[in-house]
């Protein structure tokens, strides 16, 4: 009874030529072509083409019948390879055995509007689209990770729940913290701060939430980040560590992720090129820039989506925007010495209108220059208390920097919208399923 | 000049034997010793002894006069072998530069309230003890996910901010999404669920909440999970995976983490009998272990922390509680085939008192017995519209289940209060900083 031989995923059969095995899975889509019936399954692990003909097929014929898109099934045949077939094997089914019927599934190969596929979520993930997105996803976050681990960085989470804002309160989303007023957190960099005072290099990597009225395409309400912040680290080694952290994701999934990135129709040679070190351009330099190009900016504005991709246009791959005018950033960033009109800040940009993927800055060490700061921008000192403690004792030159996942993931998967980088993506007019 | 000489970490130091380098880090502790200074010193990655003495000492008496606890410094100096020495080396200073002063830390060496540590949370994770666990959960979290990660898993998160609740909605911190209720999720497992369904093995790794008025060691109102989910997988092998988990994170511990274990001052010796397969008793066993120890429990009733650490002490490793009352469970856990008054849900209980560190269940896969077990739960159909969807479309059996991340730390650090095992915790009463 081939239903019982062993259980191997997709991915696996390839080491399995020649022998009887079961695949438990879903049809993807079945069809008949004289005297064969085609199946495509998949597993989640990959997509396998199943084919029944002969006297078996007669045999099996009221089961393959009932195979509708979606049914779930275990398949016991033998593993023969095939040129043809995706992955060079194909199974020659023995046996079939419906484990869950499917009638009706609401999304076929056709289109569909995507308020209707973000209704049905839950199911448009089983999509061969969506699950390379997952994966590339997964694969994403095991690269950033990595380079972190093996560069000493110590992962230490900061809290969700925060009783302050890093960054202004017009986008927070407000909670009943058992009667006290708590927000969740944008960033948690003003924690990860103290964490790299007491372990030199830290990261944070989680979610965080913006309560931002923006229905853009790289905008989600939550959205995961992954945050390093190093002691004794100047502006300028903080850039490096950016784009060798960059270089390194890249290259890894141009090496690890070849099938998703053939799903997703991605254009390589456009990755290929992100290599470090990245171009760098100032504020200045980039108005300058934007000029002669319909995109004139006064000196102390803020650049926007246009302006970000007519300069990342302008490269080959991922380009430092520098030294912006201090009134536009944060509290907390460093003044340059040479010109304390301007932030020791940078974004960086992605090739190809994928906008900022990095936002990172050299933070203020100096007690008196951050009190100054936050004095400037009407922050109360009493909520800050903690955060100026760590420019009393011991305070050190210290930099780190945010990437927002989901965009790395769209720019990387050549993704047009964020939304479809997250399983379950929240944005202003979304919150279900 | 020596300060010019390369940057190392104290980590790295034994690697230069013989060599000037530079130590960029802060002071622990700081003594004389008739013509001596010995300078303790950290900077995140390890403990380095400095020592000063001579003509050296002479020329930088001032600036050593000023090496107050907490105190940065670059500190340029020889490597050098010194058997007595914490690492087996100490650097022999030729020159001190004071990076950040550091005058009356809070925190010295004489015991301190707890209220008065957490209060000052930012400063106390600098304290050897706390690098120490910070540590330890940065190597745990590595551990399980590498596990995962190398068994075919997909890491895919779902949201915080969910519409339904998954488990009742008592314990919920709600918000306002824009004007529309919605509450922090306490577990990613539904959501997981229709994620088994399109890529086969899964898991989340990410922040859960709850909103419990408990004030115990072993509650956080912020605690972070992991949650394998599994689909084409039943009970017994749920339980296979987490016990191969748990071995696979507390061999790979003891390999990796001799230090930090040594500075928790932690029992090896219980953490090493933690092998697969791991005992199992079902609910009715553990009814007749604990009456004869006067903790008799009527059938149907829940056990609580004392009758899980009764339990936990009759084994030598962690323990599987199995086979609970239905109604003791949460509505999507699939009833025993052969008692269907049992769920097929364990809960796995850590030895020494460390109480529950794991819930998992097989999960129903059968339309009718799904809306049966959500009518009787008093759920409304339309908020699990979507999660029902997925017994419609191919449904398979499945199971998962949830490591509570914190406890797990406590439990393998030998720390008493899980509020020491993540770098800002979140109680009932603390919110701050």
């Amino acid at each position: 009874m081939p239903l019982d031989a062993m259980t191997v995923t997709i991915a696996e059969l390839a080491g399995h030529r020649g022998e009887t095995v079961t695949v438990a899975g879903w049809v993807v889509h079945h069809r008949s072509s004289g005297q064969i019936e085609f199946i495509v399954l998949r597993d989640g692990s990959g997509e396998l083409q199943a084919v029944s003909r002969g006297e078996t097929r007669t045999r099996l014929e009221s089961r393959l019948a009932e195979l509708t898109q979606e049914t779930a099934v275990r398949v016991g045949g033998t593993v023969r390879p095939d040129p043809r077939s995706p992955g060079g094997i194909e199974l020659e089914i023995d046996d079939v055995q419906i484990v869950g019927r499917s009638e009706g599934f609401p999304i076929g190969p056709k289109e569909h509007g995507i308020d209707f596929l973000m209704d049905h979520r839950h199911l448009w993930l089983r999509s061969r689209r969506q699950v390379a997105l997952i994966k590339l996803r997964a694969a994403i976050i095991r690269s950033l990770r990595n380079f972190l681990d093996n560069n000493g960085f110590i992962v230490a989470d900061p809290p969700v729940i925060t009783p302050s804002a890093a960054e202004g309160s017009t986008t927070l989303f407000a909670i009943d913290y058992f009667d006290e007023p708590a927000y969740l957190s944008q960033s948690g960099q003003l924690y990860l701060e103290a964490l790299a005072m007491a372990l030199g290099r830290v990261y944070a990597f989680g979610p965080t939430f913006r309560a931002e009225k923006s229905k853009t395409r790289r905008h989600l309400t939550e959205f995961w980040m992954v945050e390093p912040e190093m002691a004794f680290c100047e502006f300028e080694e903080n850039l490096v560590w950016q784009e060798r952290l960059v270089e390194a994701v890249v290259q890894e999934v141009l090496r690890e992720c070849p099938e998703e990135l053939a799903v997703l129709e991605r254009d390589l040679t456009r990755l290929r090129s992100v290599r470090a070190p990245f171009p760098r351009i100032t504020y200045e330099e980039a108005l300058a820039l934007l000029e002669p190009r319909g995109l004139g900016v006064q000196w102390g504005e803020d650049l926007g989506a246009p302006h970000e991709t007519a300069l990342a246009e302008a490269f080959d791959r991922p380009v430092f925007l520098t030294h912006f005018p201090i009134e536009l950033k944060a509290f907390y960033m460093q003044p340059d010495a040479s010109n304390p009109r301007l932030a020791l800040a940078a974004d960086l940009l992605a090739p190809e209108g994928y906008g900022e993927i990095i936002g990172g800055s050299q933070r203020i060490h100096d007690l008196a220059l951050l009190e100054r700061r936050m004095a400037d921008h009407g922050l109360d000192p009493e909520r800050y208390r903690w955060y100026v403690d760590l420019r009393r004792y011991g305070s050190v030159p210290h930099s780190g920097f945010g990437v927002g996942l989901e965009r790395l993931v769209a720019w990387i998967g050549g993704v047009e919208h964020v939304r479809e980088t997250v399983p379950f993506p929240r944005t202003l007019t979304r919150l279900w399923p």
